[in-house]
């Protein structure tokens, strides 16, 4: 809350672009749930980029750490028709638009992290926020969300910490927000072919839109809030961790099924891919720098590699 | 034809592995065209793997020219029902099941070549024969298949050598045959998103049912047999070009492209990828070994990368 007071221009003046609204617009409409989300998602990509361009020093420009990182945020305002209006929302709902119209505005923020070391973990996470208009002048709204983390080995502390980390924030909110969110983030990053978890999880969200506009919008803000603390500690603690050429392979493996989940499964990508005018470079931007494909890969029994297939095959409860 | 006469068990010698279908069954049906596929299909993989470990004095197996190299063969015996009948085919056809129940046979060779040289292609090649019986004894047959090259750069007489050598092939049955399968291979194999084909092409058909079962195998083979005099010659031209750093993330990053058509768009492996129980090993084995995703990445105006993409984004008659 405390990003909400005050003046929006000196607000702006910390964002690393130009909001997509217009300021005067954005002034005008301060009240405004679309509005108040715009400024909550450029505060959000301007706290993560300023956390991650502190990493070791401020090597985050030059690449030493992250092989590949993008923070986005997208505001897009438009009219939907009624068909498109009921894919929008995961539980197909039938809106009725005027003229068979739908105008909508719809804004996010979303980032994928691939360090190059294969001791520090990958994080997604995505906060994104729809409304609606209906003939009849009622909007429908609604938030979606989540942070997730995919590490290449496993480590105990740092998955308790990520877990832990949000679940606080949830806990703020609804104590049954953390174990149905996790659950939900778990079913959701999962690759059928494989049998495998992208990750070992987090929590995920979608047409959220109960108890009131107020609350949910304060409950997404706490998990914008948590992005730094769920995972800038966790690349800070393997900063310089060496690694074997067996287990940067091992990286590039885990990669491939990133790229699987993806490029298959992910709704996003594959709503975007389908979608004739779309920023592919966006869309795709949560794709690896590099991964590999080898024919039969098994880890060996024991092996560490074993042990972080064993937890996608089977999701934990980290805490 | 020259392999179609003699002993069975003799020829089943020259094969790199038993065929699915055991020997005795294959003598019994020796006339069935299942079985006719069978046996040519295990000869187009002997064939092609020879050819393979020729290259450069016998490094297949050392991993020296190819990065990843496949060459399978699949002969599968079942029962589908009618809903899974009518997704077997590309023009979707209503099929008549005893009790529901429609027995099949379904047979393929096919193989994915991914070099290490940026100056050797890619290539890929598939064979198959279906049929399905139905309720009252009729059978449905029919044939697909097709052979196309992704290089890295463009080399107008590679280009003019592969597409010939099918033009030679497709020529000998039918007229039509290659101009046909030459567009319907364009506009198969197509990363719609990129708004660029993933390759230059070669011949791709499915469905194949006329004029006859006896001609439309006779093309079939002519096509298998194509596959050495096709590819290898390229193959050995190269063998010795020297490459840069630079050439060798262009090849990655269009081997990002591969993946994405193979994941995205390809029917067989969304099929497989949907299909409980399949093995997912031999439908991704068609994936390169490393892959390289760079955000926003376009070539410089007048490069050879920038060459390449033209090709890519408006199809050219090659011959």
């Amino acid at each position: 809350a405390e990003n909400e007071t005050g003046d929006i221009q000196e607000r702006c003046k910390s964002f690393m672009s130009p909001t997509v609204t217009d300021i005067k617009v954005l002034e005008q409409r301060k009240d405004e749930m679309s509005t108040r989300m715009e400024l909550m998602i450029m505060d959000t990509q301007a706290a993560f980029c300023r956390a991650l361009e502190e990493v070791d020093g401020g090597t985050f420009k030059d690449g030493k750490v992250f092989e590949k990182a993008g923070v986005n945020v997208s505001v897009v305002y438009g009219n939907l028709t009624e068909e498109a209006a009921k894919q929008m929302r995961s539980r197909g709902k039938v809106l009725k638009g005027k003229d068979g119209k739908l105008p909508f505005r719809a804004m996010g923020v979303s980032s994928v992290i691939h360090p190059k070391n294969p001791h520090i973990p990958t994080v997604h996470f995505n906060y994104r926020y729809f409304e609606i208009e209906e003939a009849d002048g009622t909007k429908q709204w609604w938030f979606g969300g989540g942070t997730d983390l995919t590490p290449v080995y496993i480590d105990l502390e740092d998955a308790a910490h990520f877990h832990m980390t949000l679940k606080e924030a949830c806990d703020k909110h609804h104590p049954k927000y953390y174990p149905e969110f996790k659950k939900w983030c778990d079913n959701y990053f999962y690759i059928r072919h494989r049998g495998e978890t992208r990750g070992i999880g987090g929590i995920f969200f979608d047409d959220l839109d109960s108890p009131d506009q107020e609350e949910v919008f304060n409950f997404v803000k706490s998990c914008a809030e948590t992005v730094v603390p769920c995972y800038l500690p966790i690349v800070n603690k393997h900063l310089k961790d060496s690694f074997t050429p067996e287990e940067k392979d091992w990286q590039q493996v885990r990669r491939g099924r990133y790229v699987e989940f993806n490029l298959v499964y992910d709704r996003g990508v594959k709503f975007g891919l389908a979608t004739p005018g779309s920023r592919i470079e966006s869309i795709l931007m949560s794709l690896p720098l590099t991964a590999r494909w080898e024919y039969m890969h098994e880890p060996t029994k024991g092996t560490r590699e074993a042990e972080m297939l064993e937890v996608l095959r089977s999701p934990k409860e980290w805490i």
